[in-house]
């Protein structure tokens, strides 16, 4: 068993959710100013997609207030996709306007959560998603269809395979050819994650599957060797690891884009991602934010970095 | 390809080595009486070892200066093998009466870290180890001969596994028979482990190995399951990750026992370890050290622990 290069893909491409996940996790609203820059900043080091910002109403998360001004005003590099969270009907009407190229479409996988979040169950909240869907084909905008708590669920624990097919099957109907899974709360594991993504695989062929994963748990590294390993090639990850969970606070939040981007180097997996370029971002982010960032790499530096040996005790 | 039956070990050991490697890293000096507490309290966990101290010279690191006092007030288990550590002959002389299950022998094997650690290079290191193991035999005390920066060094980057094989090599020569690879600094990625694991397994047959691991960029759990897949079954780690890094301050230390159970746990691998009485421990030294613990697990809770929907919004 060669572990590089018969197990492992190639290369990745990583999506930075940093912009929507990370930023809506703070407790301060980030000027609109910072998240540009730092959007700006993003768009220069390699990654495939960022996600701007997401259409959910202000009410509910005030961080992401300035959507609109936020995706007007960044610079888009070529090559690079710009993507909004919607979840609803009246989300996807103001994103149309805001021309992004693709739409990430959000709904969880367990009832419970998805009353939590969204006041409704999963049922409902798919069959709003059939009217975001068409109008996302009517403008020709890409849509990737996200099942948060797809993983586990903080009120339900253990989530059925069979739940998350079902899921997925119901997006796949729609004519959503791209699904993201969610560990939304951290709590997969290498076993749940290589399953979970190699059934769906073999379930839904000619559907792309990405991953999210949130390190809550110190898992998630772990759990990219895994979906690496069931051929998963889509990665969300957050610069400087911003983000966090409602339900453990002060635990850690998204993967670390810096964290993801550094391990994927040292085993030969590219990514595109310029890893120089991802901790400087990082250090910007940590002034902006004002708080130590969860991302080992900018705290301890590159496993490649040299030391001096101490002179004095040398022979 | 199953990932759980197939590819994993059923069972692995846990080396609790938090009472050596995590206490000589604190500031200040535990009282014998807080170790002594402690690790009674690991020996109820399930621990198949203690690395309980170390016979290093107290000035060298005075935090372990109570050694032959905590051995003897420690109240020792069945089932559970009580270690000391051993870095020369001087320390094995001490070490004999104070009636270890084990000595675990190390040395590094860069050269430039030995000088710098031990103050002779990585040759003198082991040639001065055969009276070491000479005294072991005598004395009826199992050896375990471990490699310091076996995965990387800090002062010359990656070690060939060549010179990694030499060392292992050195030390079956003196009779040793069980082999420790330390990635001292927290450099190692899963390709590396499953190569050098592997290789090790299979250039050296009868030959067991354990595997030493740090978290300092994020990678100890993926490095488990890398460990995992080449058959590795035996895995130091410290109670709330207690342990640091003079590399980098603030870094997080050795992998923390409790985020290695829970994490075998989730996967369905045994480690004998219950994970209630290790997080009880880690709370424990919580209290004791004073500052927060590099421990995912302890900080967020386990993936298991339900929450309760908000009601308020319940349809």
């Amino acid at each position: 068993m060669n572990f590089s290069t018969e197990q492992l893909p190639g290369a990745v491409e990583i999506n930075e959710v940093g912009p929507r996940d990370g930023f809506q996790a703070e407790d301060e609203f980030m000027p609109t100013e910072c998240k540009v820059e730092i959007i700006d900043a993003l768009s220069r080091t390699g990654v495939a997609a960022i996600q701007v910002t997401s259409v959910v109403h202000p009410k509910a998360v005030p961080q992401l207030a300035d959507a609109e001004d936020v995706m007007a005003r960044i610079e888009r590099a070529p090559g690079v996709r710009y993507t909004v969270l919607v979840p609803n009907l009246r989300g996807a009407e103001r994103a149309v306007p805001m021309g992004a190229d693709g739409w990430e479409l959000m709904l969880s996988v367990t009832d419970s959560h998805s009353r939590s979040n969204a006041n409704r169950n999963t049922d409902e909240a798919l069959r709003g998603m059939e009217p975001v869907v068409a109008l996302a084909r009517e403008n020709g905008v890409e849509v990737t269809g996200s099942m948060a708590t797809a993983l586990g669920c903080p009120f339900e624990g253990k989530v059925p395979f069979e739940r998350v097919l079902y899921v997925a099957e119901a997006y796949r109907a729609m004519g959503v050819r791209h699904l993201g899974v969610a560990d939304t709360v951290g709590v997969a594991d290498p076993r749940l994650v290589f399953e979970t993504m190699s059934g769906l695989k073999e379930r839904l062929p000619g559907i792309t599957l990405g991953l999210h994963l949130h390190n809550t748990r110190g898992m998630a590294l772990a759990n990219v060797l895994a979906a690496l390993q069931a051929g998963v090639t889509e990665f969300d990850s957050s610069v400087g690891g911003l983000g966090g969970c409602p339900f453990a606070p002060g635990a850690t939040g998204n993967i670390s884009t810096e964290d993801l981007v550094h391990m994927l180097d040292l085993m030969g997996v590219g990514s595109g991602v310029d890893l120089d370029s991802m901790l400087a971002v990082a250090r910007e982010v940590k002034e902006v934010v004002g708080h130590p960032l969860e991302s080992a790499v900018a705290r301890a530096g590159k496993a490649e970095d040299l030391h001096e040996a101490p002179q004095a005790q040398a022979l």
